[in-house]
């Protein structure tokens, strides 16, 4: 079920913005037990929402990583999004419209402070786990930098220490997609309806990668000289079923933020501000994923203290976290339950 | 020297449209000598030109592997391009006024014939190497495979007998940027300049890969939250780059002609239509290319009788058939001149 939280205090965000009040919305699966050990964080990716259980099959059900029987599981949506939290189609209160445009620029320490102020309200003092992937994954470090003593765990799957340069050239990219839009700006909820889609392919491309285009959409023999593709009608449904369920602000909002991803930033490096990383810590890569490829997750699991690395065989690319849900269960429930706490 | 050829017959594509005058603009470097025997064709990728001095340095030049003083190396600009071949902003007969988004469709194996037929033209009936890097190389496999006894040698980079899914998906996405502007469709040169942008930089993407931004984009330590990005500036550059030098409408009809790419349409298969070559082959790959991966050129270069297979270590993606020219001149230049042969 769905929860909504405004937060205690106003917000204020690194760019100098302050919501006065800014609204969470999150799940809870499961229940906090009496020595208020077991919750397990989970910070969501891209366009992605609070309801763990519908994103991500295989997970949050009994005798998996995120069994709701044994842990409280906590996910919010993150602001900018458009899942619940305050994002750009919120009304502002300066002007009694939706903020479209103007909604003020997220970093992604933002985020990671507002799920944080979540916590601190929710009365959440200790997090068992705390999980994330690709961009939730961003989040996970930067919490975990700012305060490292909340978590016990953490389990960081195809995500990063900062935004590389291909990282930030993808996110550019679709952003050139939207703003190629001429109705992008619009005062509307469908503004750049079709920049969007074309972003959303953009991201399928990188998502997925070679392999698994080649896996999946191949053609019959051609028929004629000219004939249709199922690749092309694959890149157009993805961006049309992204165009249903998101808006073209709360992405560009959500990849502004992406791109200021930096726990090095004011912390004398990524190094260091890994170096200071206290709990314990799995890095997941999945071998095909191009966006945070093997070797950089392998560079990620040595810059943390005692940090174990694993890697998940899939053709699915950087998609894989979401589709292997067999293989993350492998991993993930020996991480969870180790042998000698049982 | 450009020049320029109108086909001494009409043309008719595989679709049914029939041009009464195709022209083709073709630049030749060196001279062709007296036994007729130097010729080298080179077939051009995506969005260059028939001046390959211009687009390839380090290749027309005195000891390298397109030496003039020994080849007379010619290419002409593909039709449907912007460089002085029959395209979109050329006059079409029927309406006095330029095709624009009524240009006819054209198949890659109607490019691979137009060439066909200006080589006829010329008086050009041995090719001693037909030389096609990326799309290039798709024109050089479907004019080998039509007139398998015209060349003696044939040397494809970073290239593919068809369009994978992946490839073409590649192309879907950059439609979509394109199609997202709503100033496509519009009868002037200019419309969809931002799209077209957009396109380019979901192009760049494929071309370079991970390790090329990585390597060549990083940013300093960023000094505030929200910092701008070398990665962002440089996708925007070489959108605009493009935009200044070409079309929208060339751009979709040359992507869409890749789409059409299958060397085994009505020749009984892919695998059927590369053992029927007879030119003695050399298939290069560049290690870090995304588009045209070495697993999937080495089982291009096993499917092609007796051909070599040689490999390029570079982190410059497929655009390292343009950045490596040392490299590639040290495979190609024993190639195109055996010792044997001296």
């Amino acid at each position: 079920m769905i929860h909504y939280h405004t937060l205690a205090h106003p917000f204020t965000t690194e760019a100098g913005h302050t919501f006065a009040s800014l609204t969470l919305a999150y799940h809870i699966y499961g229940r906090i037990n009496a020595a208020a050990d077991n919750v397990v964080w989970v910070c969501h990716a891209l366009t992605a929402n609070s309801d763990v259980a519908q994103w991500w099959p295989g997970t949050v059900e009994c005798g998996k990583f995120l069994d709701p029987e044994r842990w409280c599981v906590i996910c919010a949506n993150i602001p900018g999004s458009c899942y619940g939290s305050t994002g750009p189609l919120s009304v502002n209160p300066a002007t009694s419209e939706p903020y479209y445009g103007d909604f003020p620029a997220l970093t992604m320490r933002d985020i990671a402070r507002a799920l944080d102020a979540l916590a601190a309200d929710l009365g959440i003092h200790r997090i068992h786990t705390i999980v994330g992937s690709s961009v939730g994954g961003f989040q996970a470090l930067e919490w975990a930098a700012l305060r490292p003593s909340l978590f016990q765990n953490m389990v960081l799957i195809a995500t990063a220490a900062y935004a590389t340069p291909w990282a930030i050239a993808l996110d550019e990219t679709q952003r050139m997609a939207i703003c190629a839009d001429s109705t992008w700006g619009e005062r509307r909820a469908d503004a750049a309806r079709a920049g969007l889609a074309a972003a959303r392919a953009i991201g399928l491309l990188s998502y997925r990668g070679g392999p698994a285009y080649n896996k999946t959409q191949q053609d019959p023999p051609a028929a004629t000289p000219i004939a249709p593709h199922r690749a092309c009608s694959y890149q157009r449904h993805q961006g049309d079923k992204l165009v249903s369920r998101f808006n073209a602000y709360s992405y560009v909002t959500i990849l502004n933020a992406f791109d200021t991803h930096d726990i090095g930033r004011d912390r004398g490096g990524i190094s260091r501000a890994l170096a200071s990383l206290t709990a314990r810590t799995i890095v997941v890569a999945i071998s095909s994923d191009i966006i945070f490829p093997p070797q950089e997750m392998k560079a990620l699991a040595r810059a943390i203290p005692g940090a174990q690395y694993a890697e998940i065989a899939s053709d699915y690319g950087h998609d894989g976290f979401l589709v292997e849900g067999d293989l993350l269960n492998n991993i993930l429930l020996p991480f969870m339950t180790p042998p000698d706490s049982l």
